[in-house]
This record gives C-alpha cells, structure tokens and sequence, in this order.
C-alpha cells in the first residue's frame, strides 16, 4: 500500500453489526466464465416466519460481531475484484474504427463483453445483465469501478436501475487516526449510501483517502480540484492544467472511482453569473471562474479535457461532469447560466464516450417544484441521457436546518422524472458541517426519496417492502414493522417514548 | 362562559413573545362598511435597514412579551369579530328560488355581497376581494369561521390562496390545567399551523375544547363521532342518529369551526376493503363501517345528512368531509373503495352547497408518486373542486419514525397540484404520541411543503421570502439568513454548535 500510519488501528471505533433484526447474507449467481459470485444482501426476519431480502451497501461491516472479526484496516478489505475475469481492450467505440482501445465497461458494453461486474450488478437490482449492458453501451448507465479499486462491490448508476444515493465525508480538523476516518464511511453505507465523496481538504487528504478507498465496499468520489489547490496553497490562480493532471492521476492510481470536473465553466459563461442572486455557489465552479477571469483564458480543464478522457479511460474512472454553475437560490434555477453550462457538459460528453470513457453529468440544487421536470429533460436531451446526478434540489430557501427536507422533496421529484443518483443534503447544509447524526439523518432522509422514487418508477421489487412493512401493520406485529423499517432503532425508541412495556409491542 | 375551571389558569405555561428577529405587527385595511380592519404579520427586521412582513397565525401571544400581559385564559382572546357587521340571511342559492335562506359565506358570496371576513382575508392573502368572494361562491374555496368562535382571526382554504396547514392536537391522559391544553395550540400556531383539529378523547373533551376554542387565533375543526362514541362508552353499535346530531350541536355551539364527518362510508363499500393490505385505517370510517355492519342499515351520517346540513348552515361551520376509506399504505392507494367513497362525497357536496354549507373534502394518506395527480383530478371533478384536505400522503411506507418526511414529498406534490389544506404528520405518526418537539417539526415540516407549492403555483410574493433569504445568504448576512427561516432557533443552534464565536455569524 505504500503508505505510513500515523496511528494504529483501531477496530473498536468502527461500527459492527448487523442493523436490528436483519443479517447480511449472500445470493449466488455466476459471471460470464462461469465463475460464482455473491451478491449480498441484508436478510430481514420476520416474526411470522418469512423474511425479505433488501439491497445491501454496507460491506463486511455488519457481518462483524465483534472487533477482533475486524479486517486489518492498514492493509483493507479483501480484494474482491481481484480474481475476476478482466476482458482485453476493446475498440471505445465499435461504430468508429479510428477510437482508441480501452478496458472500461463503456466500451465492453458497447462490444458485446459481459463483465463480472455486470453479472453481480445485474443480480443486485434483479434485472437481466442483458438489460444492464445495454443501458451502459447507450452511456445511460455507469459503472464507477476504478481498475484499482478491487474491493468495491460493483454497483450501477442509471434510470433503469435503483436511485442511488450518495453521501459526502470530509476529513477531521485535526490529525486522527484510520479508523476515525474509515468509521464515517462505514457509519454512511451502514445506513444506505451507495456512494461516499470524500470532500477532505488540506495536508492530510492523500492518506485520509487512502485509508477510505482501501476499506471502502462502495464506489469512492472526489474533486480533484480541491486536491490541486491545495498544492497551490488555496490561490486558484496559481493553478495549472499540470498540477491538476498529477493530481488527478495520484488519484486514479489510488483507486478513485469517479471524479467530479468542472470542465463546463467556460470564461463566457462567467459574467451570466453576475446578475443572479446567489452568484456561483459550486466551490469547484468559483475556483474555475476565478481561474479564467484572472488568466482571461478558456478553462485548462475544457482545453485538455481529451487528454483527461485518456487518463480516466485508463482506469475506467467515470467522469462526473460538474455543474459549477448550478443555481444557489430558487431565484437562479434554470437560468442562462446553468442552462449554458449544461449544453457544453452535453459537448463534454460525447468527447468522453467517444474515447471509452463513463460520464454522468450533475445537477442542481435549488430549484422551484415546477422547474424540476425541466432540468431532467434537457440533461437527457442535450447530455444524450447520460446518467443525471443532482444535489437535492432544494424546492424552497426558507428552512435552514430543515434542508434535508426541503431538498427531499425535490429529490424525489427529480428522481421520479429520471435522475439516477441523489447526492444526500444534510439537516446542518448551508449552517456548518454535518455531525455523525447529521450524515444519518441525511442519508435515511434520501433513502426515502430515492424509494419514493423507485416506487414511482415501478422499479421491480421495490414495493415489497413497503407491502411487507404495511402488513406487519395491519397485523400488528410491531417487531416486523419496527424491523422493515429503514431505521429500526429509531422506530423502536419512538414507541419505546410512549408505551415502554413489552406487551405492547407485541399487541 | 358556563364551565368551570378545574385549576387556576395560570399564563406562566404559555409560550409568549416573539420569534426570533421579528415582532407583530398590523396591517390596516378596510371591510365593506368601510370599518377599519386590522391584518395581523410577523415583522421580520433585516440588518441591513429592510423588513419583511410574512403570513402570521400566531394571535397575540407572540405579541406578549410578559405572562403578566397575558390574557385572562378563561376568559379568552378579545372578541375580534363580535363587532363586525353580519349580513342578513340569503338564499343559499340564489339560482334556486326554494332554497333556503341562511347565513354563511358560501351564501353571501353566491349573492355578491362581501363580508368583512371576505375583506380581512383579502388583505391578508395579497388578493383582491373580488377574486377571493368568487372563489368562495364557486364552492372552490371555504372560510371556515363558526358565529359563535369570534375570537378566530379570518382565513381562507383554497387553492388560489396560499397553502395552509393543520395541526392535530389532542388532550392528556391525566386531568391537566386549562393553560397546558391551551399551550398546545399555541404552540402549533407560533411556528404556523393554520388551523387545528382537536381530538381530544375522554371525559374532559368538552371543557378542553372549550378552553381550547376561548383563546385560538385560528379556526378549530373536530370530528364528533369521536365525542358521541365517547357517550355510548365506546361501543359504535350503540350510536344513533340522535346522539351524533345532538354532540354536532353541542359543538356547534361552543364554536367548533369545521367538522369531519365520515358520511360516505355506504354500508355497500365496507366489503371493498376485506381485500386490502389495510382495511379501513380511518378512525372515523372504522367506527361507521362497524356500524353498517352491525345493523346491516345504510349510515345514518349519509341518511340524515341534509338534516346536517341545515345544523351547521345555522352556524356556518364548514363540512370536511372524512374520506375514511383511504387508503393506509401504498398498496391500497386509489383503490375501489377510496374511489367509490370520493363519488358519494361529490354527492353529498352537492347537497351541502344546495342549503348553502361550505364544503371541503378530505384525501389521503398513503399515495406512491405516480398515483398523487389523479387524487386531485379527481376530486376536482367529481366534488365540483371542493378544496382538497389531504394528510400527507405518504409517497412510502418503509420509514417509521421519519414519516414527516416521507408525507412531505406527497403533501408538497399535492399540494402543488392543488391541494388547499395539509394535514400535518409527525415523526412520530404510527409509533406513539406527538411530543411537543415533534409537533414543532411536524408543522415546520409542513410549511415547507406548503409554501414549496406556493412557489411552484406562483402564489403572489410567496417568492420573495425565498429572495430575501438567498440574498442574506450570499451577503453573509447570517442573522438575516437564520431569522428569515422558517425556524430561526434551530438554524442559529445549528450554526452555533461548529460555529460558536460571534463574529463568526458575522462574518
């Protein structure tokens, strides 16, 4: 791993465990050679004698009962990719003789090549891998798994597919050890997240996410950017297209599985900036709009952004394509500045499927209940329906401390109209950083957006818990309905508050 | 008054004094005698030299600024509306020559003439007096203002208006003070409940709502079938007729402003609910099914419901009528027998409109995304557009303990669609009693909801608090930014606890 460990492990302050009446278990299905693999998934047991499985992100986490179980965390989770099958490079694009040879799952997906990470994808969210394969050929769907990033367990992105949510960590203020970093993105994936961003600033960003990708059983996101400023010591215009191409593949090589870039801020697009309320909100989007005003120059990242395909291509990292111009206020939604942005992301695209590599393309932030429907359809027109990944949307700015909920609701109308991954807003957004019950709160509060959604969507399956749950009910089995729940602790310290005997849960 | 106090009231429980950055203050207007009119506000003072005046429901209490100045509580508010003029009696349709001649808005409105209500409301909902007495004649929106509860400010519950919200309370177990029953409405009005339903049950329900009813800024709704049931010891077969009607009076007379009334519960569409996940959820449409079973005799609600409608005519209390078959999960949502109750309330709508009752019609409940439209197409046409009343509804069901937020999505959804009123939910809904931290949360949860449909409905100058905030916001104006919310004691809490120097909030 090549790294030093400032402390020593400590296992007991990771969190273990199953959550209240489930146990992780394991569904077999085979990869393409033939070659078994385990697909897991959280096992709920009901009183009545049935049980039902539901989607699992957490890992071996909650199969630990004890600490001594705990992996080493120097050394990380098993390899789980390891071992599989990795097809050859194949042309990026078949319909193009000239596109270069690349080993993503794009480009597999577009040749006809089944992957073990299709195979266990395709299990997971009980769709035919025929299915799969061809919503990543048509770039509907991505599959962030960086070739060096084995222990993750392969997960889809795409409207056909479950709605993902993701959950963003930074690191501590202070220097602290592996397993206080490693604990948050376990704390976050117990309770759902399909992804983590590690947003972590200053010296220590290089270890701390080290620590993450090697322990972390889902998909890792970064900003690139941030890293590179910090070399910069935090003066964007000192930036340049070399410091942050380094940067971005100490990174990959680390094992990143996508990369937020900010390519779509071009120098015209800044002074439509001007006149909004809120101006440019994006952190990512003020360090590149700071860039090109100082230097009066077109954006480093729009400049090489081909050569930054190459670099993602050769690991298979997806590009999450930045809004750095989302709006900041309801005021600003879908005004000429975001919209402008989104039409050169719909450009970016295509330069980057052509060359193999994954994109999805993110999105706003506050916007209005009737403006929402609009964002989806012009992502998916002018993005050619690359996977649509928004923060939030705020429906209204008047709740501080509530933006959880007002960005649930937008979440899930945007998700209902085909957004594929929710990034989670938590109850401390806009007034100061999210706390362990924060990031909870946050990601149950997605969680639900992103159900509501898939029940929307009919997605396949999706209602049986909410059938399961609503007749544990009915028939009073409070255990079942406590249990089905996507918080069991919560649900039973609530009843617990008001009738704390026993019997009366079992009524 | 004619009750007696069982304990001294004592002011001292009562939550007084202004939220955070704002205090009361009034608008003047003028009623159609060209009275003056005083329109209450919250006033919310910016740093910068401007103010906001926003919606208020609060009452006077947050104008006290000591328990000294506090009201006699069993006494009551001042009598606001005792002195206004009250228009003759009408036709109750003026295109129908044999109906009778009543005195309610409904009424007044159908024969042009304004009320000061009318005019109250106008001023405080920022729209002209003529679009607002037409809405009421055409039944599409309904002012909810008993003779005899004076002390209630006006307000209007439709969907050109903006979206307004209720707040259950109910009484406690134990025998308590006049001041804690009180409290309990005034706490979900400070943080702006537009209307409140007690369901108090037990021996004390008449003194309670008389307290509760003596000193509410805000129109008061109950459902009486809980009280009469409470005369015949709980026994639904025991009802009649002539101790509901005589519990409806009893009410009448003490104020009650709005009453559910379960009248379309047909002995016919109680067997459509065997085959649901979850039967009849509805209090109300348990105890009548149980009845029509019992006796195998159409609902005496849905017999005598003209002879209703004359009682409440005399008082002009407005029907809600209780959709109790709704649905109780996402499986049985727009199912045969919601949908068949929802034709029988358009009849009965009819038929209230006929004797000149204000009518509004209550909905779900549990609704997946995709089925909430057709909940308010609907109703719309088959209740000639009666305002729609609906609790949540719940766009899942797998979320115990966080079912604010799962309701949120479908209210806001709702509402946008045109949805009037929102029943709120709690965090506790399903699990236990409402706290009063809960009741907070539910009722801010709600006005997100609500007021992200005025902004998505363009409800005039819903979008200026939006404004006013973002720009705070960008300013750094951090006091601004906490006491334009929604909540402003909970977003500086928030921001204090990773923020706590002073010149922080500042900066």
């Amino acid at each position: 791993m090549g790294h030093t460990h400032p402390t020593v492990a400590d296992a007991s302050d990771i969190t273990i465990g199953p959550i209240r009446g489930s146990h992780k278990a394991w569904v077999g299905t085979t990869g393409p050679a033939g070659e078994p693999l385990r697909v897991p998934v959280r096992r709920i047991e009901l009183t009545n004698g049935e049980h039902l499985d539901v989607y699992d992100t957490s890992g071996p986490y909650t199969s630990y009962t004890t600490a001594a179980e705990v992996h080493d965390l120097a050394v990380g989770l098993p390899r789980l990719r390891e071992d599989w099958s990795r097809p050859h490079a194949v042309p990026a694009d078949p319909a193009q003789p000239s596109s270069p040879r690349v080993r993503t799952q794009l480009a597999w997906a577009r040749n006809g090549v089944t992957t073990p990470e299709m195979a266990f994808i395709a299990a997971r969210e009980g769709l035919s891998v025929d299915v799969l394969r061809a919503e990543v050929a048509a770039g509907r769907a991505v599959i962030p798994a960086n070739h060096r990033h084995p222990e993750a367990e392969p997960m889809v992105i795409g409207k056909k597919f479950a709605v993902k949510v993701n959950a963003n960590i930074g690191n501590s203020v202070v220097r602290s050890s592996i397993a206080e970093e490693v604990e948050k993105m376990v704390w976050a994936t117990r309770w759902g997240a399909d992804t983590i961003m590690d947003l972590s600033t200053g010296r220590d960003i290089h270890l701390t996410r080290e620590w993450i990708l090697r322990n972390s059983p889902v998909p890792l996101g970064t900003v690139p950017i941030y890293q590179a400023l910090e070399k910069v010591d935090g003066d964007p215009t000192a930036l340049t297209w070399e410091i942050y191409r380094d940067t971005v593949i100490e990174q990959a090589e680390q094992g990143v599985d996508y990369m937020t870039v900010h390519a779509g801020v071009l120098l015209r697009y800044v002074p439509l900036a001007a006149r909004r309320v809120t101006g440019i909100v994006s952190r990512g989007g003020s360090i590149m709009a700071a860039w090109c005003l100082a230097h009066h120059t077109e954006s480093f990242l729009y400049t090489h952004f081909a050569e930054l395909c190459d670099i993602l291509a050769a690991y298979d990292i997806t590009f999450s394509l930045g809004d750095g111009l989302r709006p900041g206020s309801i005021a600003d939604a879908n005004d000429e500045a975001q919209l402008a942005e989104l039409r050169t992301l719909g450009e970016l695209t295509r330069i980057a499927k052509g060359r193999g590599v994954q994109v999805m393309i993110e999105g706003p932030g506050h916007v209005p209940m009737h403006k929402i429907v609009e964002n989806v359809r012009l992502e998916e027109e002018w993005c050619d329906e690359a996977p649509f990944y928004t923060l939030g949307p705020l429906a209204t700015d008047i709740a501080p401390g509530y933006d959880h909920i007002t960005s649930a609701i937008g979440a899930a109308m945007i998700a209902q109209a085909g957004t594929a991954m929710l990034c989670y807003v938590t109850p401390k957004e806009h007034l100061g950083l999210p706390d362990r019950d924060d990031v909870k709160v946050g990601v149950i509060t997605y969680k639900i957006a992103a159900h509501s959604a898939d029940l929307a969507k009919a997605h396949p399956g999706a209602q049986l818990r909410d059938d399961a749950l609503s007749r544990a009910r009915f028939e009073f089995r409070w255990q079942d309905q406590f249990n089905l729940g996507l918080d069991p602790d919560t649900a039973v310290a609530f009843h617990d508050e008001t009738l704390p005997a026993e019997p009366a849960k079992n009524a």
